[in-house]
């Protein structure tokens, strides 16, 4: 019997998944092999910043499945090893041990690259002094965990996106003096800028320190070499502690020199099957590739864990001889800082012009619960239309607890390419704990329907 | 000009809901009468539980809209005014005004039904006894007041549905000795048994006393003429206060009595426009009327604030001359008892044979949050499809806070017609505090999926 020869670059969500579920479904038929730089596999890179706010025990806790749990379900994992170069021709892969140096080629008969993101640094000296960290994998965690036991009593968190917000969180957490700069005018660019408004008033009114349209001109050393402070064109901050809260670009360098195609923001492109464009044999998944955008039709970066995972997953169903398809995505997301809930889901107002759309919009206030219930906290959706066809193309919200998670409503509205007037009818939970009688998202589709 | 006289009989959701978009769109060209028994207009009968409980400042509180608001818009409302017969063929309500005994005739050009709900009594010597309680309407809030200022120790709750879990929680909240006795096998039969199961085994984690299997017998009178106990077969139990919790059943007799058509559950009938079946110019929605089930097919009766809200907005538009349709339900409702949130849509698995339907259905343990997650609280997710074409047809959900709102995912998908398959890739939001990175919902397809 001839075993398939499977090699998989990366060992978190879409390497381990699909790795997972290849072993399980063609057992002694194939050879899985996992090269892992690091040495933690299927971690949640999403847990880091509790990890450092020290809401969570970290990073075993934030281990879902370790090397070891892997090798015992038949799983070849090599961690501390690092792949350098794809050799699409003769099916290889080159890696290096990087505590011995030895080298060792891997031939695979189906390759897998789940090499992930990598952190986005903005373009300014002093990036690399001690202090200033990352909140990207486990070894960041504890740097970082490191660096707080100096503890430090002020930190500059670089960004207010999805990240900066979890990672400003838990700096405050920590007591820290923290400030959060970002370089737009409003904080988390996947709002529009009303929006983002609304959420920088909310962080602030919680005694949160943002600094907004204040890009960074340089990280500042003290007398003893550690980072001291962050400088912008309005100012200078004490910081001991720095943190990278810019969000994440796709880590593609190894299947771009080996020669497979990437996309406009870097990412590798696939088919649906999340086969590499123009290969037979090479997939890839998650934070290292763009994705299919559902609403616009056009192509994104959109690094999400929830992505990864169902990449790995119809990665491996591939692998193992299903027909299975990624069928794209609506640009989900949601963050939560301290009591404040925020989401997302597809087409901004502000991307209306560019894809030639003739956009509506319509902003409500509500509340969580029933108005009178103990609790019930102020939430706003933002709910965005097409003019041309009524459809509901967009949503945003912000606001308490419970506030958040109702942005899935919206995006299974979206995904099922739902009219924002159909929205109004549908048949959603209530009860006075849990929700006014009409579903803030209904009050906001009720307010954009008159519009249309 | 000739002003189009509107009659509406009932005060509350859909009452006032369709009187306030007559007179908002038609002004001056239309006269709204509102024929209302009660002194509260536009009250939140499903708040009165929190009232009891001591969590809600009652009735004040629980009124969206006093009859003097109603008034200052140009409503005329008419409380403490009974409706005691309609007169189809000459298009007048017979009324009389409570405290006078003063006959009233309204002519009218279009009437509007919104006569409500009425509790449902079991069929037992005693119910009339004093600190016998319904939580209807906020005079039953008021009378329930009265009886708790006695500061009675031990409570008995009939029924364990919705209404009745939340009663439940709200004579344990104000430190009452609690039973809850149910006839059926478990609580809320508008869930599967096995999903019923796990809720009283939830509720007798929590300390709460909950007898299945147990009809009542009899109330009984203590030696001052107020009720002491409740008797069933296998006893009987102390009870200073008995709360009806056993649902409601249509409030139609005026309409009966007016020779309207009713359904097999005794709720008026309306074409999806809520026009009452046969007639021109008479409409009837909320809790007098039956309902189209989107997954059943079929008429049922549900009544739900939601609906009656929809359906007094869709009279509205209706009668000021829009065309405006009620497209159904899908059976949404969610309940929490304390810190568990009960949640259902659709079909039950138990329903599948007299639909002549061939269903499948997978249940799973999840967690509400990131596993690591401080608060991540267990969730149980059962979903049926049908085994013919895939689809979703329902889902039970129980569990801790922030799982009952999860049921608009798959009423959403429900609604959207939406396979079992396509839930598993569909685009969620994930963050650690508020979701795994597999929402349950769809933890709970993808083992559903696999089954079909």
């Amino acid at each position: 019997m001839t075993v398939l020869r499977v090699v998989v670059i990366g060992g978190d969500a879409v390497g381990m998944t699909a790795a997972s579920h290849i072993k399980r479904r063609l057992r002694d038929a194939v050879d899985v092999t996992v090269i892992q730089e690091q040495q933690w596999t299927s971690y949640s890179a999403c847990g880091i910043p509790y990890w450092i706010a020290g809401e969570v025990n970290g990073p075993t806790r934030l281990v879902a499945r370790s090397p070891e749990r892997h090798r015992e379900n038949g799983i070849d994992v090599r961690i501390g090893t690092r792949a350098t170069a794809v050799d699409v021709d003769r099916q290889t892969v080159q890696a290096r041990v990087l505590q011995t140096g030895e080298k060792l080629t891997f031939p695979y008969d189906h390759l897998v690259l789940g090499t992930g993101a990598k952190p986005v640094f903005p373009h300014v000296p002093g990036l690399h002094l001690p202090g200033v960290l990352k909140v990207h994998t486990l070894d960041d965690g504890l740097a970082a965990t490191a660096a707080l036991a100096r503890k430090p009593r002020c930190a500059v968190v670089l960004g207010a996106g999805f990240l900066g917000l979890e990672v400003a969180e838990a700096a405050i957490t920590r007591g820290m003096d923290t400030i959060v700069l970002e370089m737009a005018a409003e904080p988390m660019q996947t709002l529009d800028l009303d929006m983002g408004a609304r959420l920088r008033l909310a962080m602030i009114d919680r005694g949160a320190k943002l600094q907004v349209n204040e890009p960074v001109e340089a990280l500042i050393a003290g007398p003893d070499g550690r980072v001291a402070a962050v400088r912008s064109e309005q100012g200078e901050y004490p910081a001991e502690i720095v943190f990278m809260g810019l969000g994440l670009s796709p880590r593609s360098d190894l299947a771009v020199a080996a020669g497979l195609p990437v996309g406009e923001a870097g990412g590798i492109l696939t088919d649906s099957r999340q086969r590499v464009l123009g290969q037979e044999n090479i997939w890839a998944g998650g934070d290292c590739t763009e994705v299919h955008d559902r609403v616009s039709g056009r192509r994104c970066y959109m690094p999400q864990g929830t992505h990864a995972n169902k990449h790995g997953r119809v990665i491996g169903l591939n692998i193992s001889g299903q027909e299975a398809t990624f069928p794209g995505i609506v640009g989900t997301a949601v963050v939560r800082f301290q009591d404040v809930e925020v989401a997302r889901v597809g087409l901004l107002e502000s991307e209306g012009p560019a894809l030639g759309l003739d956009l509506a919009c319509a902003t409500i206030d509500a509340k969580t619960r029933a108005g009178y219930f103990p609790g019930a906290t102020p939430i706003t959706v933002k709910m965005i239309g097409d003019r041309a066809t009524g459809r509901l193309l967009g949503c945003q919200i912000i606001g308490g607890p419970g506030s958040g998670k109702r942005i899935d409503i919206a995006a299974t509205a979206i995904w099922n390419r739902m009219a924002v007037a159909d929205v109004i009818d549908m048949d959603l939970a209530y009860s006075p704990p849990l929700s006014p009688p009409w579903d803030p998202v209904q009050t906001a589709a009720r307010r954009l329907a008159a519009i249309l």
